[in-house]
């Protein structure tokens, strides 16, 4: 029973709570148009999920987008859609970012194209559930080579650049909610997200000075198929997922996009260093110990006021 | 020298940092007209400082904003005042936080102008520094009973009501910086900031399923009268600050009322939990170990690459 | 049968899990015989629980040791066993640590029979769950004014004097692993050691150039009549907490005394502004994202990795 | 002059502060004789530094070790000086931790003379300061792949042999203070530390049920010739890192050695996920807001608090 749904990623998973009825998510876009009007942004892994998202969110808002992966056909599909949809260029470029020498070319297509980067939004990312003791070095490199060292590499190409070229840029990267904690069974991800928060921290401090700033949102559970079909194939465990997130239900890419715009403009230039947890209340209702006891009625909790009140002494 | 300016706060301090230059702060306000129409919105400390500046703002999205503190003359002032420039209501209500019936009477008085709230803004808080070997118990109290007490009182109070009426809302706590690491010399506001954190992170898992949402803004410095008058009477201490503040200068109100409006609004619906740093990358800049290398010049760096490379063994 | 077990805290609760016999506790005492002789140690609540244990540790090793709480009874009853196990002085003296004049009062008696000591342990706390929405203001305060407020009284009256007097000495403050996440249910208590925790890190920073290091310890569940009796009345709670502990198995007092022995003494005069987590892993365990696939048998492990292997892009 | 000093680490740098006559290091060893009798234990870069003085605490107390690093002649070296002054066996073997099939192979070796460890420390690492944007691709993984891939392999290698063999185990990882915060000037080295605080939290809570426990240490500053000779290459960085310790002066491996040494004990089988900064409080001192207020003379803090008590109104 527990792997009774196909792995093709169905249109909707698991119910949200009923109170997730206050919290309705807006999908519209947030910021004022024209917001990053004559402004350029780079999203990894732009082509699909979050980060497609987070392109559509910045193209309507007048930003000239650059989107980079590995696969070229996704990208380009996905480029034209917004395009028409939004009347502003994006482009799509092929890069592995595990592959610093792909980098360096990539920066340079995008430096011919449209010029350095005001936004830069280290999202792309591999991860699937695994027990540790099954994992090989393969395995656990499979994943760290795109998420720690592509981010760096990417990151360390574009500020070398940027600073040279004394232009500021604002930074973001996608990390997660388990970055900080840890969690079994995903380690090799939490091992490199943890990595990216630190190298963000320590690129907020270091590269303030030549007008950079570095941010960090840490998603929740978003639906997308990239991420669900590798870390919940068998849609088991979603219902679970929900049910400890007390907002109810699970976060939608537009959300994610709105913060991430909200971020990287101007509104927020005083924003640097900071890592913000965006994840329904997910993580605070996991990590508190005693949350369990929401399961307690009514009437069990006058019964254990009453036993605790009768309680003498230590 | 150290007290060469006058306690009376200056119009403006010490200069901002060259790249500033790239980090312009934006006072318009960022979420779309009529975002909080019929909504009502509940600030403590709202007449004066940030709580004024989120009010305004608050107010010009459409909100009826409720502000509530001691000084009941400054808070009429600024409720004609925002009143007028939006052309929304902005009620004054006088409320002593550390007292549990003042603040129930205060709400009473809200429900019945407004109704229950829609958005809350714990922002009232004391502080003054002072080596903690000259606290008395009193010292202690007297900003312990505020900041922690005092948002207590009014979370638990309103959290109640809104409870038993079935209402939803989001609820916003302004702490500091120092919440998490601590800091000498304002000890009872880390203490009390940090026990607002615990509080908010702990409602938000387990007043989730009853429509409430629970997050917080630690702002870096931000120069208003109250805040700078008890912290840096002398101005000795401000260009210390922006020295390792590394968006190169302090934060403005709007800055941080466009931050509270996004999270108060429908379009962060799905965040709760969550602690948002918003300093400058003041705080990433101080904890860094490292981070005084700043200091060292291109030549000097030469240098030390020089003596790093030619070290052998451990 | 949620509520079948009695509130007398029966002698043993739920079983271990299998792995605990991979992690057997030592009762023993750890530290080398006579470490503290001729020191002085002052322990809060250590007429019970984990504060008797950490007194009888600190007793063998031969500091002379000052126990105080509201009850007298229970400390002279306390204070003459463990006096006569290990023939060291262990002093009771009643103090109500809500009260500054009684904490004065009860460091006068301390100098007057002692001196002013080596070793503070603020242990003395309370606790019980409760839904928030349950929680009076007078509640609030039952809670937090003996964990925050006792707490500052008691390290800010002891500083003052050891400032004064220019004698070191080293603070241990015993927290809870939910002090830096919250956790609903216990709000007053996660708010107070939230507020403790920041208490002494920020006098560890400001005190260490008067001899003073501050530390901290936060246990996960040791089973004691004070704490379970108020947070699992029924024993119904332990069962669930158990299984998702790493190591299988609840703490035990003699292993905190074991670590803070250990931080009290010349051994860790290096450490100061350490928060110390001691849980059998309970924290972590929680607080990760995915660690529910333990669940998970071996066999739908392979059935996952292959849907995995075979999901196609993003 | 901020070169002043030669690049060879001098027997002694900059002077401690007074208050360190307060906070005397204690370089015997703690824990009763015989505690790992009977234990094996895998010390990677246990030639020299900090690994040398754990090495030497776990031989002295009764373990058989195994050192692993890549320089096979200082290995050797350190092996027989503490086997002779311990008169426990200390194994050398060659091993780059970067490389997965060498891994495997040293552990091969030490199977055969010794078995599976009931002890690991990842304690080898590599670090430099340098600005980032002077980092190469290469650069960057010469630290990371030591750092974090390194520890990855090792445990990884380790963790499932001893799951197949149903043997129990301590790990523990060295890392630092800033792996939470970061640091520029270091960013790879806080990326990859922090990248194993997160491997080391995430198997904590998955592989606690195979009998596997995982703990950190995080130092403050050491002095080491592998450490200082990179991050202190002119010596002028010393003075400024003690005048921040509010303990006042720098630790010493001894100190270290201890504390690893209870970590990897039965006294401490119920620590797991556990994350020990050990530091003279630097990073609590460093990260505090107004900890600079330190300067502030008492005749100037009666000035300010009579300019404080003077400010009327926010
Ligand atoms: N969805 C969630 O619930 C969730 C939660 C927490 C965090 N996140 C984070 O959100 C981000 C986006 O995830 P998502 O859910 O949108 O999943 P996704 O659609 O699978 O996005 C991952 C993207 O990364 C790209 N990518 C993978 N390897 C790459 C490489 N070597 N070089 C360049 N690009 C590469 C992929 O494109 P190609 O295949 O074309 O290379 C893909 O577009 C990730 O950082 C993820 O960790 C997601
Ligand atoms: N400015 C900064 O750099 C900075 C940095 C970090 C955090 N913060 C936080 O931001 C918030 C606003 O500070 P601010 O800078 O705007 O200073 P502020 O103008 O002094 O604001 C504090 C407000 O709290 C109110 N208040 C004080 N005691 C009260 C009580 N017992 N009951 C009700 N209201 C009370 C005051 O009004 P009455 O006097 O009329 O009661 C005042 O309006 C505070 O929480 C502060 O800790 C500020
Ligand atoms: N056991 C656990 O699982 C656990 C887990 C996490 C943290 N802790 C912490 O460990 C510490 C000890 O708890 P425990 O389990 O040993 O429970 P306990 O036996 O109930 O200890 C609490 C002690 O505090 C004293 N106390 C309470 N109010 C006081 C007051 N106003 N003034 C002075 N003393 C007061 C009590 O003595 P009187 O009644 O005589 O005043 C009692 O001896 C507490 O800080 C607790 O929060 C325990
Ligand atoms: N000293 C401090 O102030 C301080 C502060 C914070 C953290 N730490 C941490 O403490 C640990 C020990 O540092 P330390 O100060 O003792 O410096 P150290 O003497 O330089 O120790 C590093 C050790 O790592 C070994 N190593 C380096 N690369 C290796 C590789 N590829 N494979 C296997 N072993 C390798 C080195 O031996 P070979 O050259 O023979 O390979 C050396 O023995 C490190 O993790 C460091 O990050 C130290």
């Amino acid at each position: 029973a527990w792997f009774h749904r196909s792995s093709a990623l169905p249109q909707s998973g698991a119910p949200p709570l009923p109170q997730s009825s206050f919290f309705p998510s807006v999908d519209g876009v947030m910021l004022p148009p024209g917001t990053f009007t004559n402004r350029v942004a780079f999203i990894t892994g732009g082509g699909t999920g979050l980060g497609r998202a987070m392109t559509t969110t910045l193209s309507h808002l007048g930003a000239q987008c650059i989107i980079a992966s590995r696969k070229v056909d996704v990208l380009q599909q996905t480029a034209e859609e917004i395009s028409k949809a939004t009347g502003n260029k994006v482009h799509a470029v092929q890069c592995d970012v595990r592959d610093p020498q792909a980098v360096s070319q990539c920066v340079n297509q995008m430096e011919e194209m449209a010029g350095l980067p005001d936004i830069v939004i280290n999202n792309a990312a591999g991860n699937f559930v695994c027990p540790s003791e099954r994992l090989s070095p393969n395995g656990w490199k499979s994943i760290t080579d795109i998420v720690l060292n592509g981010t760096a590499f990417v990151t360390l190409e574009l500020g070398k650049r940027l600073i040279q070229k004394q232009k500021g840029a604002a930074f973001l990267a996608i990390t997660t909610i388990y970055a900080e904690s840890g969690s079994g069974f995903v380690v090799p991800s939490a091992s490199a997200k943890a990595g990216v928060e630190a190298l963000y921290k320590s690129l907020a401090a270091e590269w303030g000075r030549y007008g950079l700033r570095f941010n960090i949102i840490q998603p929740g559970p978003i639906r997308t198929k990239g991420a669900f079909s590798r870390l919940d194939p068998t849609g088991a465990f979603e219902k679970g997922m929900i049910s400890r997130i007390p907002v109810g239900r699970l976060g939608k890419p537009e959300e994610i996009a709105n913060l991430a715009a909200y971020m990287s403009s101007d509104y927020a230039t005083w924003m640097s260093g900071a890592v913000i947890r965006f994840d329904g209340g997910e993580y605070v209702s996991m990590a508190g110990e005693f949350n369990d006891l929401r399961r307690v009625t009514p009437e069990q909790w006058k019964m254990m006021e009453a036993m605790i009140r009768s309680t003498k002494g230590s």
